[in-house]
């Protein structure tokens, strides 16, 4: 975007809630905190306000930088800030880190009441719908009645697409980017690997190791390799690192051979450092549990949508082969079927699943001109 | 096929060799063994002999059962036996254990003469080129000459492609099936998790894990399910699982919550207690290294296989996404190339790359009219 800056030095805002949020599982949090961080301002008429929901190992920083490390430059910097795709200049955007995180918001690493020690394993799993309910009070919390957009991708997409089914008359867009109605037995299957890798580390200790001084290191780091994985094409993979030998020839060892193996473990390593194993599980399972035809439309996902009010930007990319666009055309039919407003695009980007994070002209400035018409309706 | 039957009660042979063998990485071992089976008769004139080599986690009992235990059924029963694809009336087959196997060859398991212990760790890394010389003095040892066909699925496709490269002399046919003339970088990149997996257990002990009286079963098992992952199309999971929950609800813990997740479970428990760890480690290099086009072709596969002179059957499957058709067609057009008689078969199967481990009508048919016209060569 030509002009487009950075949101600047952005801190994070804590919300502190006392009245209980009772989940899905059946268990109540008597009171629980969200930290977020808001860009741009909020107008007088408090109708434009966006909501960025995150995706499995996201947060709420998501653009501009932290006045102590300006390198620590938000997630989705290339779409949110002054004259970008979510124009701060024109909205005033929210960053929020969910229920069960590792940032700030009440999570198996906060202390739980109760017992003066980490959750644990005894944190709830929470879900997708959840989350939007916790959301929600934020939204209170910051006056806003009703959202002109929420938005995210892949996990993010999912909560966008649960806050026009749980709350059809607070949100009156919503951008749905790299999504699936529900997972796969594929995606599910993967996921159940990261987990079993997590789980079986023996310094997981059931997932209370913030008592033993460890962290399931081993587990965390396949969890993101394999993970990453999946967020690339083949196509990609192969473009950035092919079959390329770290020392030039075959080792005949354990050692590194293949550039691909280098990336990989460093990601990985990277990963487990800042990762919180629990928060690691419960996102997981919030993404195999995330199935709304079946939660609320007796196995249809059109009838799961009958109550939805708001207007539909769907973007998916050719390559991602986690989330196909064949998943998000599934979306897009269930939201005609019931004559909802619903804008479909389908980008040509080779980067895979991982392509919503990542510049590409035709996906900003799609995600430009729908909230241009946005901030229009305002106007 | 109509009126085929089993190959009936086999028992495993072994061949020892005390002839160097040098391998690929530089080292040398000195005395080694082979197991093997064989089906079906030796002729005469010693050229209705078909070697079948076998992939990843496969061993040498290809058909029949074993006498102490008739539910131990052959891995390829269904393609090999009196009056199947590859018929042992007809044909002398053998399946036979690599070199770094479990199941009875020299591998990582086996005694190290110059210590009297498990190799272990200090097993050299073997490849596909190894392998297929090791066969080679298999065959010198049954007296044969120049094989009717070589043949295999998967890693054992590659072997067969080899033996064209290797031994040009030697192989009249090869049947390349679900194939691909090297790994992608994804596909390095899912082995390289499992390969983590496994190293990173406590309990491999830096391969020597014999010594400590344990093995590494998280790594194990970790490995399998992903593999298993990999094996499948999204669809055939799908069709034979879906989103069904064990417990007909969501559990919000750790227990199983889907079929799926219950299905890889158990996979990887089963194959943590009967594989070893060395050999998956040494199974998956010789995947990741081969690469003819690279070691024969300075980068073309064309070149690599100038001096084949076999004839060919390629086979892919259409829902293979682990060694696509594409990759298959990159063999056929190395083949043509060359003007070598080229078959190729794309069958329309929808269970992923495990299909060439499957009845699929049109393939076993496929097989077997390929492999009547070999034995009509001979009449």
């Amino acid at each position: 975007m030509s002009g487009a800056g950075s949101a600047g030095v952005v801190a994070p805002q804590l919300a502190r809630f006392e009245v209980p949020l009772v989940l899905d599982c059946g268990q109540t949090l008597p009171a629980w905190q969200l930290v977020y961080e808001t860009y741009g301002t909020l107008n007088a008429a408090r109708d434009n306000a966006i909501l960025i929901c995150h995706a499995l190992s996201g947060h709420h920083h998501v653009a501009g930088v932290r006045a102590d490390n300006p390198k620590d430059v938000g997630w989705w910097d290339n779409m949110v800030g002054p004259g970008k795709a979510v124009d701060t200049r024109r909205f005033f955007v929210i960053g929020v880190n969910n229920l069960g995180g590792c940032h700030g918001s009440t999570g198996p690493s906060s202390t739980n009441p109760a017992t003066g020690r980490p959750w644990g394993a005894s944190f709830p799993f929470v879900t997708v719908d959840d989350w939007v309910r916790a959301q929600a009070h934020l939204a209170d919390h910051l006056g806003i009645e009703c959202f002109a957009a929420v938005m995210g991708g892949s996990l993010g997409a999912m909560q966008a697409l649960q806050w026009t089914i749980s709350f059809p008359e607070r949100v009156r867009h919503a951008l749905v980017i790299a999504a699936a109605p529900r997972l796969s037995t594929q995606n599910i299957g993967f996921n159940e690997v990261a987990r079993q890798a997590i789980v079986t580390d023996p310094d997981f200790h059931g997932g209370d190791f913030y008592a033993h001084g460890v962290i399931p290191r081993r587990g965390l780091r396949l969890a993101r390799m394999l993970g990453h994985i999946t967020y690339l094409s083949d196509d990609a993979m192969h473009e950035k690192f092919g079959r390329e030998l770290v020392g030039g020839e075959h080792r005949f060892s354990l050692d590194v051979d293949f550039e691909i193996e280098s990336y990989l473990r460093y990601q990985g390593d990277k990963f487990s450092e800042r990762f919180d194993a629990n928060t690691y599980l419960i996102m997981t399972k919030a993404l195999d549990y995330f199935d709304p035809a079946t939660r609320y439309g007796a196995g249809k996902l059109s009838r799961a949508l009958e109550g939805a009010r708001a207007s539909f930007l769907v973007v998916s990319f050719t390559s991602d082969w986690r989330f196909s666009p064949a998943r998000s055309r599934e979306i897009v039919k269930a939201l005609l079927d019931n004559r909802l407003p619903a804008s479909y695009a389908e980008v040509d980007a080779p980067q895979g699943h991982d392509a919503f994070l990542m510049e590409h002209p035709d996906y900003q400035r799609t995600v430009a001109a729908y909230l241009a018409r946005v901030a229009g309706e305002r106007a």
